[in-house]
């Protein structure tokens, strides 16, 4: 079988998720260059001693870094170590935890998800309050985290104000606060400030760090700002399948994203795509843009009718539960260029104009 | 930090697991090659496609291969997928799903493990039959699975007639055959046969194949030879953290290592070596191989006194739970060359003498 | 120690719960009645086997009970055998499953819950359209059952059409439909309808019966409608800690409460008392009553400074998370008595006439 | 239906369990007793209060009782509370949680057992050790607790001496102590001494306090010895579907059962009626005694002709999975008569004479 019989496209570009791209020319070239020598297996060798060492750098020396595989990973690991099995995890309706991962903090956090509304991706204090009343009854799993997502799953981002707030609601009612990172990048280039400012400085306690969708090839990691919650998370890596054996190959994607500035400029690069995508689309004639744009994605309610001629262009996800008012999303990366966002607004604009003739 | 303050070293060659030793030139530039254009993420891309058609040559047309990212997924998803949560899996005591996996099979495949003795590392039939007589008697979890790893933990290898043994006596039972294949391929080279005769033609019903071992950078694949079985299968690896959203990566490996014949020459090639190793370190005083050397393991029993110095030379596990009698592993792979065994075997030499000495 | 010295109450009446009341007498007897010779344990008695064939003459002959403890039991229980890991339950908000059970479902019978808004406590088909989006899609657990809850935590009943809306749309996209009937003779005797006629006849796939919020000691059953679906349940019970040894003292307390009108008579006693409940303090002026009054439950806004007052005459639970404007959740039951409900209603007029004068 | 169209049949004794015979009539009594009045459920009212005392009484006034439904509820519950989902449990491969619970401890209590062999019984200190090996190492699931039963499933008791000697070893290695007592009553009476010298002062840290086979209804106790450990025992317990909500029913069983001698003489009859068994049996031809009769079971290898015959006077459950050789369980109580022996122990050597004879 050759690749033109297949049944998937190999896309110039895909608008469909920042995961579909590939892998940033640096961080291939770091991993090519660590294939030297034989190293102990899981993390005891030099490589993943480095990376750790440059987490350290970003957020703090005494912060703890480990490396796991996936994102679904980060997360329910960190939780599970932070969670025991009658206690819950606040988050929100559209979190991924909740709706993206299968059931996965369920089954192998062992903790239960209480999920509150929130229409724009970010979760208030008051939502952590209106799950206190079962504290200490039996009958009530009890809450002992808040997950919040940072950029959001809907492209928004919280301020540093706006996590510390939550942090202070939580801490004070002896929660903790976990962050799913997965764009953590593109939150803080998105705010201009560090990484660390919008996490460990504004009271996040542990956090999923992301690096799939900013260029890495497969890998995330999991940082403990307070070393104490980090104990025994190894055991909870390993048992939920998430320790690599060859775990320097994953060490020095994070060392050639986090040593220089490549982190910043791949996420400065795909936010401004995204403000760019935005401003394409927001004249043609029946596209709404219903989520403000202050990430790398763009959430745009689409004629239904136009959606499988643009789809021929680019697939996309379609978001929500309203299938007669489909949502698309449409997310940037650091490799996206202007001329795919022309091309791609130029398809739009024509798709959306043919649909309006023919409805 | 440069690499030469690390408290971690690399080696030229470690013999501690065939694990420590990087990716083979060929594997790297299938990653580097596939790093074009944007594609679905999750699996459904050409890149995939093409490895699951390469897995179909090898297995039969029908076959169902997932990818994975390592073995401890590998396992506890495949049990997963078969089990459900009163039914138990018959293995030995020292199969990885039991002592190497942090519990991770009861925990996320939700099984109970049933393990029975096995000092060569192998199961027998009768084995299985020794834990049946709680079937239909809801106070016995229900065995439904029988696990064997091939080639085994301590180094052996089942004939395909053994397997088929197993296999028979399980099916008579209404259970089902998994295996570990973590070093499949080094059992389908010491044994001359293809890996279908070993696995499928067998009777084996879900095999967790191994690559990481045997040159990948990481990544396993789970293969149903009974399609029914894998119906369900792509919710239990998303529940259980395995699915990696970039996953051509992972499935372009495959492809390089079982298109041509690198699966082969790479399983020869350490077999050899364990070969060598054994003949060379046998005549050594003091020094006793413990078990069979039929892939690319050595277990011998060495002077207490002689271990801190050897592992100077090249760090390596010591098995078992008596502290007293340590038994080493040594472990070769398609890196290790005929100098590295020379030099490794009179650095034992040496040490063994020199510890015989002082005592 | 004397009881007179204890720091809790035996109360004359509690309105806090129907499982505050202690045994109704027939259970009782039936209980003294079965303490004769020796059978085997775990329900192979002839004790179980007549309160399995009475449970037939109600639901039908073919139908499959199974006797279990207590209400999380028998949800988690019936839950269990009818998802699989990766499958989740569309449910209330309100749920006993999704508030009441320390997250048992979650970690027992392993299945996410997806939650619904409903203020009245009644789920609507279209609540099971709304969780319907990610079927087939690995990333999302798949919505498996629907479980609702007859009559439900507010006090509501299900009409027999209701149920079967519910049902036919559950029905539609190959799902289940679970019924938690821990208070199911309420609702039967609310509606004038048969118990089979709001259950199997309505479309219900499994039933939790319950038993101890109607005059039974301890005990609850889980009835399958479908034999299919219960093929494997025992297995299920006995790993969810829910199988008793000495079986035929629950059985035989369900023989006592379904041969004869028991049922009906205790659950249209405790349904009456709550109207004269609600029809007694309707017209307390800041006394609001907040929910139908349909089964055995009065839900009423009551002024926050009368509470502590009124809960030195008769304990009781506030519901809800607003803890500035509590509702008062006020059960009875089939020991209730007139008498008990007027001075209920007198010391609580006299608290709210005096919590007025002195705000 | 009657009672005598049952498939089933009601014994005048049975030696199949010491849970086939009913309940004690003083426990009756109390339940009859207990049923004044409304009390607030769960545990929150002067019954349970005062079996809490009672147990305090015997074992310490700081110990922390707690009341469950049954055995096995009582030993997952225990062990969900001391153990994390990374660590395990050492036990005798006969264990009650090992084999008999339907794979609960793994699923529920979520805990990897690590099963020793034990022909008598009864673990040893040298057990412990062996399963240290992988301490620190996260690919190890972490060996936290042994679980000692007692008396064990074959029926011999540990010495407190014994017990004392297994505690120090799980101290030394930073271990807690769990005793499965569901015969803790049958031990006390074999070896004259307290409840408590057993317990509590031969450092066990955790207890399940078995019930249901000394004459209760249902109804077990989990006792923490170290309050620590306690503290938040009740969300395990609720979780684990363990919660009666008419507690009183359960707690007042205790209170009969140990405020005076009645746990005492009901053992000592069981013990002594198991003795008398023994002599009787043991000079029958083809009947072998093959474990040591300590408490109230009789472990006999009978000629498998004799089998069905003898069952048919009293049925009785075969142990072991060698199905030609097969070992009767025989198991006295509270209620069994000298004269139950003096016939059994007739029909048996009618049993085997004739099986003898026919052969």
């Amino acid at each position: 079988m050759t690749q033109s019989d297949s049944k998937y496209r190999i896309y110039p570009t895909s608008f469909a998720s920042d995961n579909n791209t590939g892998v940033h020319p640096a961080i291939i070239e770091a991993i090519v260059a660590a294939n030297v020598g034989d190293t102990i297996a899981y993390g005891d060798d030099p490589y993943t001693e480095r990376a750790v060492d440059v987490f350290r750098q970003h957020f703090g020396k005494d912060v703890e870094p480990f490396f796991v595989m996936n994102g679904t990973g980060a997360n329910v690991t960190a939780l599970a170590a932070i969670t025991r099995p009658f206690e819950a995890v606040v988050c929100t309706d559209c979190a991924h935890i909740n709706v993206d991962e299968c059931g996965a903090p369920e089954r192998v956090a062992g903790c239960k998800l209480l999920p509150v509304s929130a229409p724009d991706g970010k979760l208030k204090p008051a939502d952590i309050e209106s799950h206190l009343f079962g504290r200490g009854d039996e009958h009530n799993a009890q809450p002992r985290v808040v997950s919040l997502t940072q950029a959001t799953e809907t492209g928004t981002v919280y301020t540093p104000e706006e996590v510390r707030a939550i942090a202070d609601t939580a801490h004070a009612h002896g929660m903790l606060v976990h962050m799913d990172g997965a764009r953590i990048c593109n939150a803080g280039a998105a705010l201009g400030t560090s990484l660390r400012e919008i996490t460990h400085d504004a009271g996040v306690d542990v956090l999923s760090f992301g690096g799939t969708k900013n260029g890495l090839m497969l890998g995330e990691a999991v940082i403990f700002f307070n070393s104490d919650l980090a104990a025994d998370y190894r055991y909870y890596r390993k048992q939920a399948t998430q320790l690599a054996s060859k775990m320097r190959f994953i060490a020095v994607q994070f060392t050639a994203l986090l040593e220089g500035n490549l982190w910043l400029e791949n996420a400065l690069h795909a936010n401004r795509m995204a403000a760019l995508l935005a401003e394409s689309v927001r004249e043609i004639p029946g596209v709404e843009i219903v989520q403000p744009v202050e990430s790398n994605a763009v959430f745009a309610a689409v004629p239904k009718t136009a959606i499988s001629s643009i789809m021929e262009h680019s697939y996309f996800y379609l978001t929500g539960s309203d299938t007669r008012a489909p949502v698309a999303r449409w997310m940037t990366s650091w490799k996206t260029t202007e001329e795919d966002v022309h091309v791609f607004a130029t398809a739009l604009t024509a798709a959306v104009r043919h649909a309006g003739k023919t409805e």
